[in-house]
């Protein structure tokens, strides 16, 4: 039997758990394409899914993260001194479908082809662009899907410019921000934002000059940084020195993942983690949804009069979109 | 009299008109805070907003887009042969919030100091992170109080990675996106995206080898694309070259933005794109508000209960939203 229908997402999640990595990429396509077939997909998916672990992996464009990824992959996949190889990993890179860093983004894809005959790694683009809910929630959707499919680690890759990819990557489970020698200045002025979402943090292409002062920096930024009320107070984010590009640092990288991982789960902080992370999910399918039930109002004659209303400034936004939903007192 | 209390925004608006840049600066912060006020400010505004036109510069970071708007502005506050100076120009430049451009933003902001002693040009950077609406709501309000304190040109300058940035920069009456030499393989793999968003080119850094294939790329790009069956279809992005850092382009750069926007205004295509922003606005601004409405669900005991149900896996997401939604049958 070949991989089932494209329209039955019970069958190919069942088809996905035995290996079928057509199946796989089909209810993907099926979470990125959205429309009716995003329920049915998680409704498949939700009894079924396992327990799988997430790495969020971002830094600026040509920070190196894809060839960072692909040696932790490899380093996953072997196994190290005291760490047993992984069965099944995969990586979600997250394109936000710039019209700009498609070439980079490309020359990864290429790059990851050095576990186009493992197995055991599943690496998949997705192209979010249109997505109802938005990235965040397809993120989400698809790594339910992966830990269905029997993925127990999934590296998801985003390029750290935006609100958005940042809320993508604070998503996983352990996130990792990967900088380079030099970046002292961008490390200084978003102390905030790095703080917010950093585990770890990655000083990759550490064969080239400032790597020294960039760990300072750095350093001097956790230092600096109060610390934190809540249950994850003890962890304080380590710093990796990698040269990806020939994958050094790669076992370290993956060794730090594990103690934090290992942190996470002994003081409870996962749990605390996980509860707010399936909060924004569903915060986000609810808006999603609410606003599905409301776009048949911003269709027809009586929308278009309202927004030649604002057009001709008769009307502000606020007063034409109370005609919408035919209040004007129940909100701030 | 000074400028009038922060929270009298219609006071605010009137010392706006009268060149008031600190109540200006109020009323933007505003809306960057959202909450109560947004409305308040929309209010006030609506009524004595101008006709503004608006300009989007978009491009990827390191494209050299604020040298390239500071010395578009000079150009159009000087004058050019055919064309008489710009009253008020404003510049907004919309930050994305990310842990990682800060430093170049701030170097940029340093850059734009060429114009602070010139009463006609407005400034403002727009840190938009948490604004209840996204980005492309807030920097549409923003829009609005800049055409009501009688900016006549408004260039929207954004970062251009991610979907949220193009939004903001595609909503723009002239979007010009800017590219370097040598980004060959960065425009041909992202045809799409560009060609949906372009009215011009602009080739910055013309003094550095590649300009030639640059433009060939761009032009075969342009070439190749289907024309399209709409009321632009007459237009064909023009392709300027420029080296903003010594204004050299920038006079031809704001004569073929006067001819964009006269193409635009003579075939009835303005009034196509505003009547679609001010669409998108108003769903927006509706899809928010619903989501103030719907929040309080999200929040006690009842969602507790819910969200533990997705983590155990005894409920999918949507499921769980449909409890929260009060339905299950109907939407897709």
């Amino acid at each position: 039997m070949g991989t089932p229908a494209r329209s039955d997402p019970q069958a190919l999640v069942a088809a996905a758990r035995e290996g079928d990595r057509a199946a796989l990429a089909r209810l993907i396509s099926l979470v990125e394409s959205a429309g009716a077939q995003a329920r049915a997909v998680a409704e498949a998916v939700g009894p079924v899914a396992g327990d799988a672990y997430t790495v969020g992996i971002t830094g600026a464009p040509g920070a190196g993260k894809s060839t960072l990824t692909s040696a932790l992959v490899a380093t996953m996949r072997a196994g190290a001194l005291d760490a047993a190889p992984i069965e099944r990993v995969a990586v979600l890179a997250i394109d936000p479908s710039s019209p700009f860093t498609g070439g980079a983004i490309l020359g990864d894809r290429v790059r990851m082809g050095d576990h186009a005959l493992d197995a055991g790694v599943y690496i998949r683009s997705m192209a979010t662009r249109g997505h109802l809910g938005g990235l965040a929630l397809a993120t989400a959707e698809a790594a339910r899907v992966l830990d269905a499919a029997g993925y127990s680690w999934i590296l998801l890759e985003t390029v750290g410019v935006g609100q958005v990819e940042v809320d993508v990557a604070g998503a996983a489970d352990t996130t990792v921000v990967v900088v380079n020698p030099g970046w002292g200045d961008a490390v200084q002025a978003n102390k905030a934002g790095l703080m917010e979402i950093a585990d770890l943090f990655v000083i990759n292409k550490a064969d080239r000059p400032g790597v020294a002062e960039t760990r300072r920096d750095l350093e001097q930024m956790l230092e600096l940084s109060a610390p934190p009320g809540d249950s994850e107070a003890a962890w304080r984010p380590a710093i990796v020195e990698t040269v990806a590009t020939s994958a050094g640092g790669a076992g370290e990288l993956w060794a730090a993942v594990r103690r934090h991982r290992h942190h996470l789960e002994s003081s409870g902080a996962l749990a605390q983690r996980r509860r707010r992370r399936v909060t924004d999910e569903l915060r986000r399918l609810l808006a999603t949804r609410l606003w599905l039930r409301a776009r048949g109002s911003t269709e027809g004659p009586a929308f278009d009069a309202l927004r030649d209303a604002v057009l001709d400034r008769r009307l502000d936004p606020w007063a034409a979109t109370d005609e919408l939903l035919g209040t004007a007192d129940d909100e701030p």
